[in-house]
């Protein structure tokens, strides 16, 4: 039997461009001559579609879309995804095989558990067993595959209809996964995952096929639209798999996640705030690679407190980038401020107040540059100091979409030298000086927070791994660090509830894969 | 049996005065010689907590509260409400029956349906039959009440721990549904909600005890802590089921989620931007009567486009709230910005961008005040200006906390008429001249939406009824209004996304109840 894997960019309820992309794919494998094309979950519709999953109208055009395409499957077997309703009136995922032109059969997924998923979804029966020319086919849709040892037993080959997306590591332990399936039932795995950015989800693709002996047979591109037809009969020789590195992944996912959030929501040109500091810097270098160097407008707002290097800094990243750089210095803004707030604050001394209203300013001015030009300001904030909450509130939270935000700033720093491999993109002044919020004189990070180092470590161990303050006291953390560190996430929590979108590339993405209550007494 | 009903108000996270509050309804039950007494869902706990129910050590927490509980339950039978870890690890809801000091059961809620607990509860076992003083009880947590024909086949009384949380008519309906259990089943029910403000969720209480007739035999008070013991043998005189007035019903119901917010995070004083309008008088009126004069502070900030009358109307305000009202114009300020940006913007006209710099202004302002005396910023949008998006993001958007952002603007005015029933505290001109944004020369809401009786209508059809296009136009609106709202309404949708929290008073709260992908060519 001959398979092709069909690797796709959807976009969420583009019915007709999926269509077309779906469409093509088929005609291309039966030229191809294959017998079986596979395409991943949820691929009519796009994914992932939250409540409009819940509107009778949208189910009933990806099953119009669906009718259509069967009306081209000639000759070859399609197993598709796409949402449906249910007999009993309830939103599930299925995969549609259509041969001769007919709907054949829908298999449904069972397994509903992450929060995309679990609002809007109902478990259906799970994983069936069809003949496709005369091979016994296990379909499974989405993480259903978990339940493997029973298809294999059942089955000559397991086709796997998934919407994976990314995060860091989910590439190498997707690929583990697939080899102890294919291992494990010493059957053959065939998995297909779209690909796309889509608001802030990120699907990497990287389907493959494994042997019934765990080795890979075809490993499809990652970040990219790919599409491969294997002959199950002929092509059995191993494949190594590639190391993976996880800034060039990250690095990967965010290009793909910023394109396509200009692409499909039809946006042309972004602006940063350029402070000349780490941050901004690479936000700014990553929309110019993503959207070019036109695309792309630097608005660098000096005050009293900014060191003469910064604006430097920053002039300097946008002529190495090639992008426009306008100018608005807060000063005159700042005192007009004071002035008017003067007769209410009396003699009260300079305090957090007024580093706030700067960090306001700026975000009114930029607001003000993307408001006249129709641009789509980024906000350049990163992981550590949305955390912490060493950010300020409709200051340098603002934006339509953060793209660095799920990163640590350690893993920033990495992402700086690797946007430098080939030359000095970021001036290397801006890597190597002590970070600062330049918000009153002398100003460093350090002031306040724990060096990077050790708070990404312990920032790590509490999101990612879930440690309490005492496991990470006994990991040999200072106390103080420890303490100071949850403190300031729990006194946060606010700042982050009405935080942007922002690219999901770990597992636990602040404001999203984190709920707390905001008004609660046993802190977290 | 006598039967004691203990409606309290539990503060998530605060195992301490969560307990206390339960062993002194205990002790009062004991004193009134009481055989049972029955508490809300997550009683111990408080509720939504969210991620917290997904850690050990808050869930030990639980555990231990509830065995210092069992010490005081001598000569007494208890059913108290809590999240648990179930025997497979997974975070379930419980009821645990106590009897002579010891826990000598646990109920599980099975239908665990609500966006809250989606993520964060899994299904147990659901309804239990348990002998309590010679009585066949049937146990019932939260929703499990709909499967309500069996348990009265098997029990002589069906007792319901809840936790649900108000929204505009939810009192009568759930008052009809106890009534229609009680009448189909022939059993008496006793249900037992809690009371109280968590951040958003306002649990309203109205706890009662229906006879097998259908006919009420004892209501608990709406939106206060409440306690009554019922003897089931002899207090049978039915009672009338009041009218429940719905303007009535969310003036309290805001005034306790307002406290209840500023009680339990221990914040004292609010602010609030008071530009004359009616939606920021509503939110200064309701904010004094909850937090008292003395910890209201109005500000006002006129610009060239602030008539004479809007600003009298502030002072008129303050002057019956008998509140201080501070002033800060901000043409200054707007001209010293203006100045910054001209050589950006040249010769461009005069735009949205100049109005949303004026609110971003009011916004640096306002957040300016908090920061520097520690006030809390009330937001004073409503639902019809969040849901068409006539809101500036960063600008009026702003603030800790949105007590009104959950009324459609006719129920705003409404509001201001009931809060006006005794006296003249919102100036009769407020609520009488035509809304405006003030941010360009003679603005008039309505130069760019439908009136706001027309606006208001379709928005609730779109939102709480779930209605198309098509079905707005076709139950009579121009076809030009409902196409222009629904525009609006999916422009907007990144602006609701980075909206503070909202004080639920509908079942469809804006960035709550409804979660749209923000990247999607299907609109709504």
């Amino acid at each position: 039997m001959k398979i092709a894997l069909a690797q796709l960019n959807y976009t969420i309820g583009d019915f007709e461009a999926n269509k077309v992309k779906i469409i093509k794919a088929i005609n291309q494998a039966k030229s191809q001559k294959a017998d079986l094309v596979v395409f991943s979950e949820q691929a009519i519709s796009g994914a992932p579609a939250y409540d409009l999953l819940n509107k009778v109208s949208f189910l009933d055009l990806c099953e119009e879309a669906l009718v259509e395409i069967a009306s081209y499957c000639d000759g070859i077997s399609v197993l598709v995804g796409m949402p449906a309703q249910s007999t009993n009136n309830k939103t599930i995922s299925i995969a549609a095989l259509i041969e001769d032109r007919k709907i054949k059969r829908y298999i449904g997924k069972k397994t509903i558990d992450s929060r995309d998923e679990l609002c809007h979804f109902s478990p259906s029966q799970g994983c069936e067993y069809v003949k496709i020319r005369g091979v016994k086919v296990a379909v499974v849709v989405g993480k259903d595959i978990r339940s493997r040892q029973e298809y294999g037993d059942n089955a000559d080959l397991i086709v796997n209809l998934c919407n994976s997306h990314y995060s860091r590591g989910i590439i190498e332990r997707r690929y583990d996964l697939f080899r102890k399936i294919s291992y494990q039932t010493g059957k053959p795995v065939i998995f297909v995952n779209s690909i796309g950015g889509n608001t802030d989800v990120i699907y990497d693709g990287s389907s493959g096929v494994f042997n019934g002996q765990g080795e890979a047979l075809a490993l499809l591109k990652s970040f990219e639209e790919d599409f491969c037809v294997i002959d199950m009969a002929a092509d059995n020789q191993p494949l190594q798999i590639p190391y993976q590195d996880k800034t060039v992944n990250v690095y990967r996912a965010i290009k793909l996640g910023l394109g396509d959030f200009f692409r499909k929501n039809n946006f042309k040109t972004a602006c940063v705030a350029a402070s000349g500091g780490l941050d901004s810097s690479v936000v700014a270098a990553l929309a110019t690679e993503v959207l070019g160097p036109d695309h792309v407008k630097l608005l660098t707002m000096p005050s009293q407190f900014s060191p003469k290097h910064s604006i430097e800094d920053a002039y300097q990243l946008a002529q190495n980038l090639g992008v426009e750089c306008f100018s608005a210095p807060i000063n005159d803004t700042f005192m007009a401020m004071t002035r008017a707030l003067g007769p209410i604050f009396g003699e009260q001394p300079f305090d957090i107040t007024e580093e706030n209203i700067q960090a306001r300013i700026r975000a009114t001015f930029l607001m003000a540059l993307a408001d006249k030009f129709g641009y789509i300001p980024l906000n350049t904030c990163n992981k550590s100091t949305n955390a912490v909450g060493y950010v300020t509130l409709y200051g340098d939270s603002v934006g339509v979409i953060s793209i660095i935000g799920d990163l640590y700033k350690t893993e920033v720093f990495d992402l700086a030298r690797h946007i430098n491999r080939h030359r000095e993109i970021i001036p290397h002044n801006i890597i190597t000086k002590a970070p600062s919020a330049e918000l009153k004189p002398n100003q460093k990070d350090t002031d306040i927070l724990p060096p990077y180092d050790v708070l990404d470590a312990i920032l790590y161990r509490m999101f990612e791994e879930g440690q309490s303050r005492e496991e990470i006291i006994n990991a040999g953390f200072e106390a103080r660090d420890v303490y100071t560190t949850y403190d300031m996430v729990v006194r946060s929590e606010y700042k982050r509830d009405q935080s942007c979108p922002t690219l999901r590339l770990s597992t636990r993405t602040l404001g999203i894969d984190r709920t707390l209550p905001l008004t609660n007494r046993y802190g977290y």
